[in-house]
């Protein structure tokens, strides 16, 4: 954290201070690419402007839009302590698509179509490559999701972050026709609740998994073990890094292709996001406060990595508090669809679990 | 930056690791005041939502708007170094109107009407207290911009913040009808370049202030010195905390209000926010490769604080390169409003400067 002092006693630039504007300049040209390759003709592009431009209606053909009462949908997110695994680790670019992740899950819960994305990236020092593998993985991330990446912003802070170290915040818009908002009002007793799978960890609770990994027998780093070696508490069946870093699930294009099937027809009822506080933490955000979910652990099989960080010294309560547990989205939906729906999410590349019903009641998530 | 280990090697539990929910929950209840204070009738209230909602056509007489050819405008920005000074003398509410201001500065450039505002604080604790005077500050920004702070992230991260430092970083989304966008393409030669006078360093070249500021002979903690006393080598008129931390301007209502009397007229051709590069490196961002921007240093009066910082060891030219040296914002004109447009933006309480004007070029801005 120590701030270099300008070598001399003499003038003080802002370079001597730390910030170096000519590698801003490097920067800026190696993720040009990345940024362009998420635009579509909605985008208005133009150089050095201080704001990011999008059409909202649109009248040629492939992209045709005209809302009539447009509701726009916004959403701020980090990737939290996955980040300094993915340090650890060398990998940033998976980094930038958990970024994207967490905020585009979060706005497509309301039904809306993710519009555009902004990250901010601050840093120790900028390390161009370092920062190009971010937002390369930003640009990844927005179009899983279909977004636009339409500015961002980098900042150095040499006295705020220890060196290597760096933060990522990421901002998603969409928009949602206001009577096709989705907004679980709806939801009443009978409904059932359906999970999709994740993709593992995701980007929550990675305080805990790290403090859990820590406690792994010393020598024990390489996963899968040599042969003959079976002293791994759980068999991942992949290495160690693979399984902490994978990318969170983007559920964008599978939800809204599911939704656009349904037109008229009100089936989803609510979606709710798994994030940090796992389903008994997200899935009451979405329902009336007469209403409880009846939620089956048995609807399910638990990834192995989860079990992995359970065996390491965290109690079951503790897990499904904390950790997805190996569903990332929920889907609340009319009973009288739910084999319709998980058919076409099936045919759409998800893993869909029955994980149980709504009933009568206050408002709450019950383990049955 | 050490990490604090659960104090027995038992279970472990997400708190133990350092994040504490319940300090979440009264963090959550001091700032919900402070954001419903932004509300206007277009945000769609829900508690506990995924993303926050606005409906961009409204029908009610207050807020009439029916928006024909939309486009959306983002900006992401964060306040620098800025926020060690804050956290240095303890004043952290500034900071958060510091935080409104780049962003929603940055897409008032295009003409567009700041709609939402959401921001991501990340920390090394959760404090309820400087959170929420940090939310308080947002929220107090929002207010003067005219826009909802529709929602925000906090996270906890002890293994990346030291103790008590934080990061912030904002986003923000205006709307402005296409054929009213404002975007440079039209200035040209003869064109008036006006200034609007800064509320002093807003929030750039901070690494920069805090180097010069080192450099202030020890001793010289208090300003105004008492009687005297008379070795500060610039006086600035009131305490040094002061001079640093004012606030960023925010620009948004006069320039609105001038923007909305002239609706037929597309009498502003450009605009720029003066943030980190100054003049020379912001305006030439929205003018045309074949102009230049004359500017005269001697148009205004650099305010005190930027004669101490220069005093205390920065070049003249680095000045120029690095601050906005009393001039936060920029307006290129046609000549024939410039008296109506300099009488308007008076009443509106700003102060304005003619700079100079705009000639054949490529793209640069001159001094003269």
């Amino acid at each position: 954290m120590a701030k270099k002092r300008s070598p001399s006693s003499g003038k003080l630039t802002y370079k001597a201070t730390g910030v170096d504007i000519s590698a801003n300049d490097r920067m800026v040209e190696k993720i040009t690419q990345a940024v362009r390759r998420t635009y579509d003709p909605r985008v208005i592009s133009q150089d050095g402007a201080f704001a990011g431009l999008m059409r909202l209606d649109f009248s040629e053909r492939l992209l045709r839009r005209r809302y009539r009462d447009p509701v726009l949908v916004g959403s701020a997110d980090g990737v939290g302590s996955k980040l300094l695994v993915g340090l650890e680790h060398g990998r940033l670019g998976g980094l930038g698509i958990d970024l994207v992740a967490m905020s585009v899950n979060d706005v497509l819960t309301t039904g809306a179509e993710p519009l555009f994305f902004l990250d901010y990236i601050a840093c120790h020092r900028l390390e161009p490559d370092g920062i190009a593998e971010i937002v390369s993985g930003v640009s990844d991330g927005c179009r899983m999701a279909g977004c636009a990446l339409l500015g961002g912003e980098t900042a150095e802070m040499p006295a705020l972050y220890a060196p290597r170290h760096f933060d990522l915040a990421g901002f998603c818009v969409g928009v949602v026709e206001r009577r096709r908002l989705i907004d679980g009002r709806r939801v009443e007793p009978g409904d059932v609740v359906l999970g999709l799978a994740s993709n593992g960890l995701h980007s929550n609770g990675f305080s805990l998994v790290r403090e859990a990994i820590s406690r792994l027998p010393k020598g024990l780093t390489r996963h899968p073990p040599k042969k003959g070696r079976r002293n791994w508490p759980v068999d991942l069946g992949e290495p160690l890094a693979d399984a902490l870093l994978r990318p969170t699930r983007i559920y964008v294009r599978p939800i809204l292709r599911l939704l656009a099937g349904y037109r008229r027809k009100q089936v989803v009822r609510a979606m709710a996001h798994v994030t940090g506080g796992g389903l008994a933490g997200n899935v009451p955000r979405v329902i009336p406060r007469d209403c409880d979910v009846y939620v089956s652990r048995r609807a399910w099989s638990v990834p192995p990595i989860f079990r992995l960080i359970q065996r390491l010294g965290v109690g079951e309560e503790e897990m499904y508090r904390v950790f997805n547990m190996g569903i990332g989205f929920v889907l609340i939906v009319r009973p009288a669809f739910v084999q319709s729906i998980c058919r076409r999410l099936d045919k759409l590349g998800e893993t869909v679990y029955r994980l149980g019903t709504v009933r009568r009641g206050s408002g709450r998530l019950l383990w049955r």
